[in-house]
């Protein structure tokens, strides 16, 4: 409102503080992000999907205990309502031209106003982080029943004797994964659960702030990731890695998209100045698994590196978080039309611990505008 | 991001200017707001709804020829796909108990998927105007059969031969509207197609700021008009009326319910300081309809706002936007359950001119949060 006193911030709110968070940081000159003071890239070589779900839910790493609680509580929860269920063959055939997020957004709306969510402000602290669990348990169940769908194939029912990850997988394929996929994943999962307070975040936060229910902000925030100036998609960087197609074709294909001004999907990140720690963790995982796919991302690298820091020196331009990720999803059989939905199904756990600390300030996100047009009032001509 | 540089703003990003905007601007202190130079009251008193609409979305009011072709191109996008139109029964049942802003969202992130709409930044102006009409079109026929639905009763089709309002009356009652009820609903819908930078707008330009298409953007738009601290709620007003009941007990209830330290709904606003330009349109509305309701509600107002000087002196505290409207909308025999429904159908219009107005900026909003918890690492646990 430009009659109130108003404050002149960077464009797109850069570097703008709008609030505080226990959640986590991203430290983007030291390469380092961390959740609840836990190293990210530690929890997910160390911990279960479900340890770091709890963290970031409940506040603390779980107990034997506790883990075995959470576990059992948040499997039961997979599980679709029968009216859910019945709704999705439709779903998956009119979102099928949108893509996954579109159905997943659609399917995710039903699903929480099925279960009658209330305004978060209304809600007790620990129904609303029951809701919390509910919604991000169902996601892996939504995603992988619209996939199957569409591609013409019955749902697979959900798991409750599989972790969160191989549950998932199964889900997905109808088989039982082998644990070094199931476990390659669920890193993948953890290491991308929270990134700072980035745009879908940030929309889950606004709409939390209204007060509106849990469905309502997950919704808003699954729409704000399918952004492609957001979400990324790791398919894109495995998509360069079929265009450059051989070790000879690097060095040519790279320099003609560089000088004519094209960005390199999988390289460069808006904070980090130093490797993305994520794609650190996954290269390792890749090269785990090894073989020639890996071998050629691999050689890409340091050839696209090598390349951008002779024709744009300073600019420090490393792989980020895309390049490994669609490798690893890749090894692990995922279908690419999956990778940015399986980034959206760990993110989902993200927004709704942003969700929960939102909720409890209460204090409405509401900035402002500067109007920038012609001097009012004009007078209404006759119609 | 904290290693980045961090500017601090007040709490909710009050007053802080996050864009530029040509569509408006709400001027509290004279009690006066604006779409594109044009008094919205003005319009409101003097124009068709098709007519605001191709103002906030074209740029400028249309002539005679340019109306026709606006009004008769929209009508024709009110009719839903057979897709749509076979879910709706289904998501009418799962969103009943979330109510009928569940139902939008779903069925609106349902039929925008069903278009197959493309990123906003990839698609041509005209195009993403088109779409962003589309979608607006569709909310009345979407809003009314969902409605009609949970009543257990048929959809109504859409007549192209009606202007929007009555359109939307008719969907809702299955009867084409008494002449002034149309107009009186067309008015209202006119004075609340925007209003400043709210949540639910802040919201739609945060999404579009990732490229998102535009049925991301609306349903997060709709998701944060659901909370009860935005999207307000005409009816509450209106359950204030009925909760008093004769005008000798409105001073005992307004004083009670001051003391007891509660907000008393429909009454007070956070940027104006003077009337609500809306309320002063909305009573002149109801003032010409008359009857036992509008002369209660004119009491009510005038015993109310006497308590509120005296109680709370100095705090300017008069009737909002909703106290008048719910008495409308109620004189035009609008369900209660329809009021801020209603309310969305209209802001669809606003949203979605700020989401053009976006996507012609492409800079993503990506504000930043301040870790505020204990210093990392932590050395994690074993699990």
């Amino acid at each position: 409102m430009q009659s109130n006193q108003a404050t002149d911030v960077p464009r797109g709110l850069a570097g703008v503080v709008v609030t505080d968070t226990a959640l986590g940081d991203v430290r983007g000159r030291e390469g380092f992000y961390h959740y609840r003071q836990y190293s990210a890239v530690e929890l997910a070589k160390s911990r279960a999907f479900e340890d770091v779900w709890h963290l970031m839910c409940h506040g603390a790493l779980p107990d034997a205990a506790g883990r075995a609680e959470f576990t059992a509580r948040t499997a039961a929860l997979r599980r679709l309502p029968d009216d859910v269920k019945a709704v999705l063959p439709a779903v998956a055939r009119s979102c099928g031209a949108s893509g996954p997020l579109a159905g997943l957004r659609t399917a995710l709306s039903l699903h929480g106003a099925s279960a009658g969510l209330e305004p978060v402000y209304d809600t007790d602290p620990e129904r609303r982080r029951g809701d919390a669990l509910a919604l991000c348990a169902a996601v892996p169940t939504l995603l992988t029943a619209l996939y199957r769908l569409g591609q013409g194939l019955e749902p697979v029912e959900p798991r409750e004797d599989l972790p969160y990850a191989a549950n998932y997988l199964y889900m997905l394929t109808g088989s039982v994964p082998e644990p070094r996929r199931a476990r390659a994943i669920e890193r993948y999962l953890i290491s991308t659960v929270d990134h700072g307070f980035n745009a879908s975040t940030f929309t889950a936060r606004v709409i939390a702030s209204t007060g509106a229910d849990l469905a309502a902000c997950l919704t808003g925030a699954v729409g704000a990731l399918s952004g492609p100036l957001h979400g990324g998609a790791p398919s894109r960087a495995l998509d360069t890695l079929d265009a450059i197609g051989t070790v000879d074709r690097i060095e040519p294909w790279i320099r003609e998209r560089v000088l004519a001004g094209e960005r390199i999907m999988g390289f460069g990140h808006p904070v980090y100045r130093t490797e993305d720690p994520r794609s650190r963790m996954l290269r390792e995982i890749a090269q785990e698994f090894g073989g020639p796919l890996v071998d050629f991302a691999v050689q890409v690298e340091a050839r696209v590196e090598a390349v951008l820091a002779e024709l744009k020196p300073g600019r420090e331009l490393h792989t980020n978080v895309e390049f490994y990720a669609g490798v690893v999803m890749e090894l692990c059989g995922l279908p690419r039309a999956m990778f940015t939905p399986t980034f959206a199904a760990a993110r989902a756990v993200g927004w709704s611990a942003h969700i929960l600390e939102q909720a409890a300030d209460s204090k409405i996100i509401r900035p402002a505008a500067r109007y920038a047009g012609p001097p009012p009032p004009q007078p209404v001509p006759a119609g």
